[in-house]
């Protein structure tokens, strides 16, 4: 509550209406978690020598809120622990522990519509070494909560302009690491463009979005989004989408695309965990069929929102 | 001085003897400079929303210290402001005034011999978002200084060890960003290895080790070092070690060399700032040369060191 006075409510939010994507903002008087402790996010600090600081040596997940309840969390642990593993590093507490700290903070801070942030690091040492820290030293674990609509987006109802860039980052983009920059300098494109998304781009063929997977329908209504490997994260929300499509016969095609199938497609989305399904109307600046949100993304959404309503827990 | 009585001492070094290179390690109860206040290092902290944190959103330096004076200096700020200029982050000082934190550092911890590290980020927002800030926020400099003998550091005599990584970086190596998990992944491997260094491989050319500069002494007595380009940081230990070559009329080529080229080389060495010149013994497990450092090694660290006590400041 230290803000309040500051941000002028205790209830601060920012609508971003201007911002194809709603900003992803938690209120600075929400509670945090950070290594044990619960503080004011305002408060929420971490050592100058955290390995998340100096050597992006951390892992991040992010799990969506729908009436107080956790979407699809279990897919997103099961990620963390995947990734944990892949960095060896040691997380700091059970899955189950984590499970109970996400439930604390929605519950302290209200959260009836939005997003459970966590990030996991190699700790601080006493000093900075490239090399893993070879004493006892404990891995770090922050969370923080934020609101966020995501069922009402706008953004839903109007679809996104996505821009491309040359897909810059590195070979393990499979691992849900903290080293960011990349995408930082992708979006930031985007958003100077006036885009939601930017799409990135490696050997001709589209990788993912900065923070999302990518779709495209083809002509012949299949569903096509890049298979898994090091070069995409496995996304948790693409995942789910592409089991709920095939559930319901619809026909879907792990594979890459280019661009300009893209454009030659009757729909393109994107997925992730705080945008569900999102219709993608434009690439750099040319329609995507008739530029507007297309029906199977319209569905596929609905079939996502209805599975995580159900599921969430 | 919080941790004195965990230290033992105030004093309190780590030597490393059974370490190839000698650990980083600042003492905890040294002073930090964060964001315009000095705090002991143990109590210094940044928001978990700061985007170094949170994205790998920083850029960083290392600045030798001999006999309380900063080695090559202006060439590390000189680096700092393009890095952060490719990257559009606002330096949040002047350089002159980063330079005189960074002596008041030196002054304050009594650095007599060692290393000044500093942390540039785009600070910390009111939420996490990937693209820039919109607001008025602050870019976060963070400063803390470790001791360090590189002068008289055991494996400048014994040389060290390197082993052979694939460089799995992004394509932004020239960028000095705090997005470092492939070099801390490459490291620990080498450090796993009982090697003081991992050459990334690259297309079968060496780029450059984890955290320094790699160069060999061809059998015709060339000094070859990869030439500049996206793909290396481009390191002030290596220009200034080429510049005080050919003043001396060495033969110096700028160009990407193999393993292969290595081990048949005469000698192979590393530059940095932390480590000056330190000659290189063996290449995954194979000798360079005699297995001993070289006379071209040796030769041009005492240059460099002859240079750097000439020009500190």
């Amino acid at each position: 509550m230290t803000n309040r006075g500051v941000l002028g409510t205790s209830n601060w939010r920012i609508s971003a209406p201007n911002s194809p994507l709603p900003a992803r903002r938690p209120a600075l008087d929400s509670i945090a978690y950070v290594n044990g402790s619960f503080v004011p996010l305002s408060e929420a600090k971490v050592s100058v020598l955290d390995r998340g600081f100096l050597f992006a040596d951390g892992i991040y997940e992010v799990s969506a809120v729908l009436d107080g309840k956790l979407v699809d969390n279990a897919s997103h642990l099961a990620r963390l622990e995947r990734s944990v593993g892949e960095i060896k590093l040691k997380l700091p507490a059970t899955v189950e522990r984590i499970t109970e700290i996400q439930k604390e903070l929605i519950a302290r801070n209200k959260v009836a519509n939005g997003l459970v942030y966590l990030q996991v690091t190699r700790g601080a040492d006493k000093g900075r070494d490239f090399a893993f820290p070879k004493g006892d030293v404990r891995s770090s674990l922050v969370m923080f909560t934020s609101e966020k609509d995501i069922i009402n987006a706008a953004s839903a109802k109007t679809g996104i302009n996505v821009i491309t860039v040359p897909d810059i980052r590195w070979e393990r983009r499979d691992i849900k690491s903290v080293a960011l920059l990349a995408q930082v300098l992708a979006k930031q494109a985007a958003a100077e463009a006036g885009a939601g998304e930017a799409w990135m781009l490696e050997d001709g063929y589209v990788t993912e979005g900065g923070s999302s997977s990518a779709f495209i329908l083809t002509k012949d209504d299949v569903i096509v989004t890049r298979k898994n490997s090091n070069a995409i994260l496995p996304g948790c929300t693409r995942k789910a989408v592409v089991a709920l499509a095939e559930e319901r016969q619809l026909r879907v095609e792990e594979r890459s695309f280019t661009v300009a199938e893209a454009l030659a497609a009757k729909e393109a989305f994107a997925t992730s965990a705080s945008l569900f399904v999102q219709p993608v109307v434009a690439i750099d600046g040319k329609k995507v069929g008739d530029g507007k949100p297309g029906p199977m993304a319209t569905r596929l959404r609905e079939i996502y929102v209805e599975f995580a309503k159900a599921t969430a827990v």
